[in-house]
């Protein structure tokens, strides 16, 4: 049986983990960044070695292809994301990037030829941490994103999406060329981590997802009134922030009642203007809710808006909502999720049907293909933070189980 | 009778105006910072021009004094601060300067000889919008500043007041000769914009402070444990922002209980790492409390100490509160009170006995020296905000009450 060799892909995320903004404080790869043309080029030099063809598509997404036996055949796709959130770890996005690039070493080495021809991603904005959307190379993939909307979705400094895709070389007005055209794919298979607790706790070595949670991201704004925090009484305030405290906790309740594993949390929140002695006169804050159940999801996201109505009366403020992000729940590939199963036995690597949590590339990509994905365990859950750990040799069983599936899916003759 | 000019009073406020860092945003005017230079230079200049004797403190505080005509009596103190909040307005500090400003063109015009020499204040970082802990300048004349604090309080880029000191022309370690000795000041008095609504709903020329209210500042830090939004059930989160929600609303609550026009405010609040879908794991906030009530200030950040550690429990956080300041009730001097009411009476001028709720450096300064602390009207109430504004006809009436009861507390032949 064809395998992984777990000392390369060592060494390709202990490379890429040099790439970051905030050295010593975990990842920080936004798109677009200096440390996104460092990791896009150590990624283009391990495709080009591994006799891939490397292209970029118009949305900045990076590519190597292997060509098929039979001409016109629809590519099997292999990866995942190469960005990160602030201060994350070095394996979110990563282990699937790196997944790619051993599957292609694998097959180089062993001379295989498969009739569809595969191609390896490693695709930008995932995670949404400089611009706010998130899943955008797939998105842009699937011709979910606009030419609109790269002006409309910018970063802390103000900067749009469009205004950093020109700076980096990329055409934003090009961004249509960058959706495969109607069966052009044949499957998209992406492998990540956890990012939650069950794989470890359980001692299992691969989970294989069968649903992924849809996603509602939303962005408010409360407008109240800057005013002086000691001679303004307490009942002629218009505090922003009291009414960003409801907001908060609604959130949270809402969320656990509607139970069922749906979350719901405000991650990033900003007060203006910021002075101890002044009554906030603005807020800024995101709101994410996950769920595997459609309509928990629009419970949840349907009490908050209505409460923030109740809360514009309450503290005489004015809230605006900005739609972000509305995925629904997703449904994997059976037939990928057999493979999977069948490989991982085949190894007697245990393994594990589950829901994920979190969103991936793969969600986006089911609109255009037959989809699977893969989990490798996360160290004590943990994600997000630059405490992010999974073993190399677990990495390198979730690589074999995709590597096997891939021989199948691409038909070879191994 | 001896007064004003309100052309030059409106001179003096424009010109201070542009020294901002954030034109067309109102008023952002730091300590030891370059607006900070051009500002000093401009009053030092105006001192100049009305034959003052132009000199700093160890503390960075400017002064022009004008001698007396009996040897070694006490100085007749006069002024206010000039730095500013964040994007504040031009009148919170600047109209007190200018008053003194105004007060000795005025004396040296008529050429006025007083018994009591007489210094015309320009005091800094009386906001604490840098540094954090405000009231520096009168603190730092009242012996109340350590050379150790001035390592300790740090702006919002980890440069602590001494390094911004040194950097500016000023030796921290000479900090204590800013310390005005025993007996050596008659009298300290400030005039001040209102920031508030009474004055003006009453269609009051003046008020007459009685009280300062009591302040305590305190900054808190929440840590729980940042962990990805989509895939850490509600319930094995460590989320600080939910604690500090409920922080957040216990004070507003608590302020309102205690009643008797106690004022409770989180102004500022930064959360981190602050991605849209990660799991807040830190929280810094700052809380600020004010009351005439001793017992009522003592009330509220007592209970407020003893809800934080309901909410360690409650979340699995860690909590911890750093004391930036706290100032008990002042009661203004009733002498010169008087003399303020005399004089308003006798240019006919309204006026009105009333309380702060705002702090002064004139609070500080009642250790030290009788204080007296006039107000003029804030149109609308408004203050810390780039709206603030009080007309210049209503700051000529100000000023002609304080150059009136100066010219008596300094002893002239007028």
């Amino acid at each position: 049986m064809l395998e992984a060799k777990t000392e390369r892909i060592r060494k390709d995320i202990e490379t890429m983990a040099g790439f970051t903004a905030t050295p010593g404080k975990g990842m920080t790869r936004f798109s677009f960044s200096k440390e996104d043309r460092m990791t896009r080029d150590y990624i283009a030099s391990e495709m080009k070695g591994a006799g891939l063809t490397v292209f970029e598509d118009a949305a900045g997404n990076l590519f190597g292809r292997r060509e098929g036996t039979v001409p016109g055949a629809p590519a099997v796709m292999i990866g995942s994301h190469f960005d990160s959130v602030k201060n994350g770890g070095a394996f979110d996005g990563p282990a699937g990037v790196v997944m790619g690039l051993e599957i292609a070493r694998v097959l180089q080495e062993n001379g295989i030829a498969a009739e569809h021809p595969l191609e390896f991603a490693a695709l930008v904005e995932e995670e949404g941490a400089r611009f706010g959307g998130g899943l955008y190379g797939s998105r842009a993939m699937t011709g979910k994103v606009t030419r609109e909307a790269l002006d409309t979705f910018k970063d802390r400094d103000g900067v749009s999406a469009a205004e950093a895709m020109k700076a980096f070389g990329f055409d934003p007005d090009k961004i249509g060329e960058a959706v495969r055209p109607k069966g052009s794919l044949k499957a998209f298979i992406e492998m990540h981590i956890e990012q939650g607790p069950i794989l470890e706790s359980g001692g299992t070595d691969l989970g294989l997802v069968k649903t992924i949670v849809g996603i509602s991201q939303r962005e408010v704004e409360i407008l109240g009134r800057p005013d002086h925090a000691g001679t303004t009484p307490m009942d002629m305030r218009c505090n922003a922030l009291t009414a960003a405290a409801e907001a908060v906790l609604f959130l949270d309740r809402a969320a656990k009642e509607a139970a069922g594993g749906t979350v719901g949390t405000v991650g990033r929140m900003e007060v203006f203007p910021g002075g101890a002695n002044i009554v906030p006169g603005r807020v800024f804050f995101t709101i994410d809710v996950r769920s595997v159940y459609m309509e928990k999801l629009e419970q949840v996201t349907g009490s908050f808006a209505a409460f923030l109505k109740e809360l514009e009366k309450k503290h005489g403020v004015t809230i605006s909502v900005t739609d972000k992000l509305t995925v629904r729940p997703v449904e994997m590939s059976a037939e990928i999720l057999g493979l999977f199963e069948a490989e991982a036995a085949k190894r007697s690597y245990t393994s594990k049907v589950m829901q994920s949590g979190a969103g991936h590339d793969a969600m986006i990509m089911a609109s255009a293909a037959d989809v699977g994905l893969v989990f490798v365990p996360s160290k004590g859950g943990r994600s997000h933070c630059p405490e992010e750990w999974t073993d190399y040799g677990q990495i390198k069983k979730g690589v074999d189980v995709v590597l096997g599936a891939v021989l199948s899916l691409a038909k070879t003759a191994v």
